[in-house]
């Protein structure tokens, strides 16, 4: 029979004295039962989204280490003014890594031939040495395949293809990104350029424009440009967007990009103080600025502004589109959906102040992967 | 034969020197072809939505009259930094008035058997002497029923119709409705009422929660009361509410509504950095608030915000629906759908300065209509 494995979990924990600690629980896993497996993780990449949920609204600055070398922590303090948001989380040790790859380890009955397969894996509390999951929620990879390449097969390449498929059933043709230079918005780019869909990149800098430029990218605007307005307004007309995915939420951005697709569509047609009737989308995926969202409704009434996420997307479209979706990942692993990272770091690491201020920075071109086993 | 008729129409004008011009211009209608009435107008409502093409965002205050006793002007200035905004209607000398009644005084051979009839219309250009428009924009109106009865029938009623169907068209079973307390919102609490279908009246006063709680709303808050929030969140659950409509626009009252809805959906539910999946909508359907809209992203990612307008809704919901809704209206026309109007004014009074200063206020009680008899 199969033994239970124990090992660490990456934990992180609102207080009610507004502090914030990051610390490695000892878990035991019973033996996997029918339809589950037990994977060594060996790699899983810290993704923005994990960092909504391992520092919240906490000070980055603020880190305190404590613990022992055994169980170190990582205190943080959140400010008074945004307790509010974590107030539904006060006490709860949550775990923490939306996705990763590792080797299955032991497996139910009905899944044994797993063992030994070096998989990827989608499902939360992956910044650990060992998960138990469903089998359904691993990838196999192909021979020679590494469980580096495997560890971001989910979040950024089906968060990509979902906003194609968006915006496919929405009736759009063309679409806008922003922080376009980060790995999603490479990846998206490779895709649109693959399958021949006009994409406005929307970046924040001339080097973020010139990588993707030299990425093939067709329309590229940069916000820090003194023609930004301009620009944004004749790659919209050009490109035929309309419908944007916005990572960043704050600001005025969004309602930017909007204003400028009105203005393309009411280009040539009579005035009409309501706007022009071409519906324009926005959608919001990411929160890299958390402040409100400030929209200037300077582009009539035919608009909406929402938020997207990938797991109600999934659910929505269902198994099959899912299912072909996954299988694009797979074929295209390590070309479209390549992930490169600038440094990997052990389960202990991600508590020392100096690794987590450079991972928590969320500069472009900065990847970080977590290997339990270092 | 017919002959032709003429009258005078109020325009309005933009020019490139940033004035806005209202005068009164003289036409001729040709006689009406088939399918087609001429209608002397006796009553036509001044609306907020009317105000939009008369006034734009000229300021109020610097309405200076002109022209001469038989040809009246009156110009307005607008601020340099709102003229973009009317870039679109330069010299554009643009008909004013969205709705009205009156009696038909000639009609095409196949629908002789309107004339003599007082009928309500839809349609724009209702602020003039006479109509030529086709016989389907027209409801005729019964016995007794008087052309001020019938000048509204359409705009507001047909408003708070949509908004009930749109509710539950997206699978809603409860709405919010901001500026409660004006004529369109006391249409909308009598058809909830009447329905049974929970209604949270968001006011500005407390005179106006009386006006509502007199009529028998259920739920009524107040912006200007200290516990407003706390007020908001409970009436919103109560309610059960997860869809609104805001004639303001600006600010940060839209927000705030979704939010009351996520801490009702999100109250017995375990924590998600994503916040509940319970889906909130905010329609924008009109702006008492030009400014910015303001959108504190607190509630999660299943939320869209987005506007509202009766026309694509009518046409979106198709002929069957738009009858339905009408005959409703019709039926209900003095009990449910009564308009009362603080004061009647004629064609050239309303390009009066301090008539003018009156009906554009838009307080909550006044409501104008222009008479082109007097």
């Amino acid at each position: 029979m199969a033994e239970s494995v124990s090992g660490r979990e990456l934990r992180s924990t609102v207080r009610e004295d507004g502090t914030l600690t990051l610390s490695l629980a000892r878990v035991t896993l019973d033996p996997p039962g029918p339809g589950e497996v037990i994977v060594a993780v060996e790699a899983a990449p810290i993704n923005p989204s994990d960092l909504g949920l391992l520092v919240g609204p906490a000070d980055p600055g603020s880190a305190v280490p404590g613990g022992s070398a055994d169980a170190p922590t990582l205190t943080l303090t959140i400010p008074p003014d945004r307790r509010g948001a974590v107030a539904a989380r006060l006490g709860q040790s949550l775990p923490v890594g939306n996705e990763g790859a590792g080797t299955v380890i032991a497996a139910g009955p009905d899944v044994e031939d797993l063992v030994g397969k070096t998989v990827g894996m989608i499902g939360g509390a992956m910044f650990a040495d060992h998960r138990k999951l469903r089998a359904s929620d691993c990838i196999v990879l192909k021979d020679g395949q590494t469980a580096a390449d495997g560890a971001a097969m989910f979040v950024n390449p089906l968060t990509a293809l979902g906003f194609v498929e968006t915006m496919r059933a929405e009736g759009h043709r063309a679409l806008v990104n922003t922080a376009a230079a980060s790995i999603l918005g490479q990846q998206l780019n490779r895709i649109c350029l693959a399958d021949g869909i006009p994409l406005v990149n929307v970046v924040r800098s001339p080097e973020q424009a010139q990588l993707l430029r030299d990425a093939g990218a067709t329309h590229v605007v940069d916000t820090s440009a003194d023609n930004f307005r301009e620009a944004l307004k004749a790659a919209v007309a050009e490109s035929g967007a309309t419908i944007a995915f916005d990572a960043i939420g704050g600001g005025t951005l969004g309602g930017q990009i909007l204003a400028a697709m009105e203005a393309a569509a009411s280009k040539d047609a009579a005035y009409s103080r309501y706007g022009s009737d071409m519906f324009k989308q926005l959608y919001i995926y990411g929160m890299l600025d958390p402040g409100p969202t400030i929209i200037n409704r300077s582009f009539g009434f035919a608009w909406s502004v929402g938020g997207w996420l990938l797991f109600p997307f999934l659910q929505k479209a269902g198994a099959e589109v899912a299912g072909r979706l996954r299988a694009r990942v797979r074929d295209e692993l390590t070309t479209t959906f390549a992930t490169r990272y600038s440094r990997t770091i052990g389960l202990a690491e991600a508590l020392q102040p100096e690794v987590f201020a450079a991972y928590e920075r969320k500069a472009t071109g900065e990847k970080f992967l977590i290997d339990p086993r270092r």
